[in-house]
């Protein structure tokens, strides 16, 4: 179909990357001494050839509506491509490219009132570092100053990091338009770096809790309650986070059952009914287990996990995202989901 | 000098490129089919050799201490390199390098209290756009909620956009360590896009100051005021820029004496006694016109106009910034300069 149109993660004013109505990807660059041109979209690669001026230009097959990661290979080098914005992920700031999808108004930038993402500093002896985060606050918090708000923290995938949510995520946005159409309630989203190793990323296998468990538990959630207008009892603290970090928000969270109650597991694993020792404490305590994932994913896995946690009196849901598999449109609308039964 | 290590403005993890201690720049890239590969730092272009592992490797001649824009050239193509952080600048999201500076400690991370900086979006009816802008709130702002603080509107340069000033600037460290030091009174800095041509970057000698000028007075400005907590006279508000932002600064500010009550032009024109109709007026609006560049621009073509202010009895100051160009290292140091100098 050649209906190829400039995407929406394009720099400014950028012909390509553009995106045809299949989903295709095509991808142009100025190389003229290259021998061969590739384009990588999530580790498949796809011959580009070169035109008559000098610039090669080649398409993928169609992808799944959402955003990918994707570079260039040019005689061997494997680079971003000049023409697109770049995200964190698959552990390096590289290119991204967003394929219209059927459902993308809900994370649209509209004309509502929009929240804020802050960047904060916050220190943690534990790591003997000063540490990043992003928060997001509704946009009503700079207006009625005595009003406080229940918060979540949201964590990113292995291989990303702390500003994956608030870009290719676009969870500022989601919020801002559930809270304009009344579907969701006002609260604070916290996201900060899942890993403590600053300098390797550290394989996910010999992944141990308890570093960053004390970043968020003993240093970011008492640094959160004291300089923000935060609800800071546990009614009003949710854990979410997609792959890793849904991961990382089950050993957090059931680790923690005075600290938290909502928990959020997008395509990172499940709780089950026999994963709890003290079923009844569990109940009085969590008020919600939301366990999603892509139709492309292995949502059979997960479908008995929450049946157990419902039969033994458990509020929990799941949510399966059409024609997707474990990739962002799956996180953006697990969260869309998600956000609406928060702290009801 | 074989002392070269890592940037701080690597990506997590990587080795390259590197600077030794006379300032010298070495890239690396894996490019093992590559015919030619070239280092471009600033338009100027170093040649890479190929080694036996197929990785090519080149040095820069010496840069000025501070950040410095560059990319590769492989075969032709233009493109970031992947070992570096990106930044936006040059009209293009591109990659950056720090070479450390005798003087880096004004703008370093330090273990003292932290401000945020905030990404807002705001209405524009006259652009018909949501737009957006990064606000910076000092340490305390979160701390006494009846606390007022002053505003100072920072605009980039050409070919830059409204993250340059808290990425490559600096700009919310270098304040953060002024205000613990006491050498500044903490104010709040709003930062946003200064041309209204989204889709391409316009010829700065047909620049037109109106269109901005009316999203930063009619629209910007009120909405900081109505949705932070600002002292909303002239005498809190500043506005300041580097080069294109300096003469946005000075053609909106010399417009609008009502509206603020210091100026700073970074690298980016003067104001001399003879530019001003009323200068009574001026003077008893004016608190201070900061003018600066670096030392290896032409300092000597301000410092007349810097002269006949402070012989009309206007508060002026000259800075020069030692052995920098049109670049982020005498825009960091012209800030530190002015920002000691602001609403006292």
């Amino acid at each position: 179909m050649e209906d190829f149109k400039p995407t929406s993660t394009n720099q400014p004013g950028r012909q390509y990357p553009q995106v045809n109505s299949e989903g295709r990807v095509r991808a142009r660059i100025e190389a003229p001494q290259a021998h061969t041109v590739l384009l990588d979209i999530g580790g498949v690669r796809y011959p580009m050839t070169q035109g008559e001026d000098g610039a090669w230009i080649g398409d993928s097959r169609p992808q799944d509506e959402g955003f990918h990661y994707y570079q260039l290979v040019i005689d061997g080098a494997r680079v971003p491509d000049p023409g697109s914005l770049y995200f964190f992920g698959a552990n390096r700031w590289g290119s991204g490219v967003e394929v219209p999808a059927h459902d993308q108004d809900f994370y649209a930038i509209k004309d509502v009132p929009h929240g804020r993402v802050q960047k904060i500093l916050f220190p943690s002896g534990s790591t003997s570092t000063i540490r990043r985060a992003f928060v997001y606050t509704p946009p009503d918090y700079g207006k009625d100053l005595s009003k406080r708000y229940p918060v979540l923290y949201l964590q990113h995938g292995w291989g990303e990091d702390e500003t994956g949510w608030a870009n290719q995520g676009r969870v500022n946005l989601i919020m801002d338009n559930l809270i304009a159409e009344g579907k969701a309630r006002p609260f604070i989203i916290v996201m900060t770096y899942g890993m403590t190793n600053e300098i390797r990323f550290g394989g996910i296998r010999e992944f141990d809790i308890r570093p960053f468990q004390t970043v968020l538990v003993d240093e970011l959630i008492p640094y959160i309650d004291a300089n923000f207008r935060t609800r800071s009892d546990q009614p009003h603290r949710a854990m979410a986070g997609l792959s890793m970090g849904g991961m990382e928000t089950r050993l957090i969270t059931m680790n923690n059952l005075d600290l938290f109650s909502h928990i959020g597991l997008f395509s990172g694993g499940t709780i089950s009914a026999s994963d709890i020792t003290d079923r009844d404490v569990f109940k009085q305590k969590i008020k919600l287990v939301f366990v999603s994932c892509g139709s492309r994913e292995n949502p059979g896995r997960f479908r008995p996990a929450v049946d157990s946690l419902q039969q033994a009196g458990i509020s929990a849901v799941s949510y399966v995202s059409p024609d997707t598999a474990h990739e962002w449109q799956t996180w953006r609308r697990s969260f869309y989901q998600f956000a609406q039964l928060l702290f009801q």
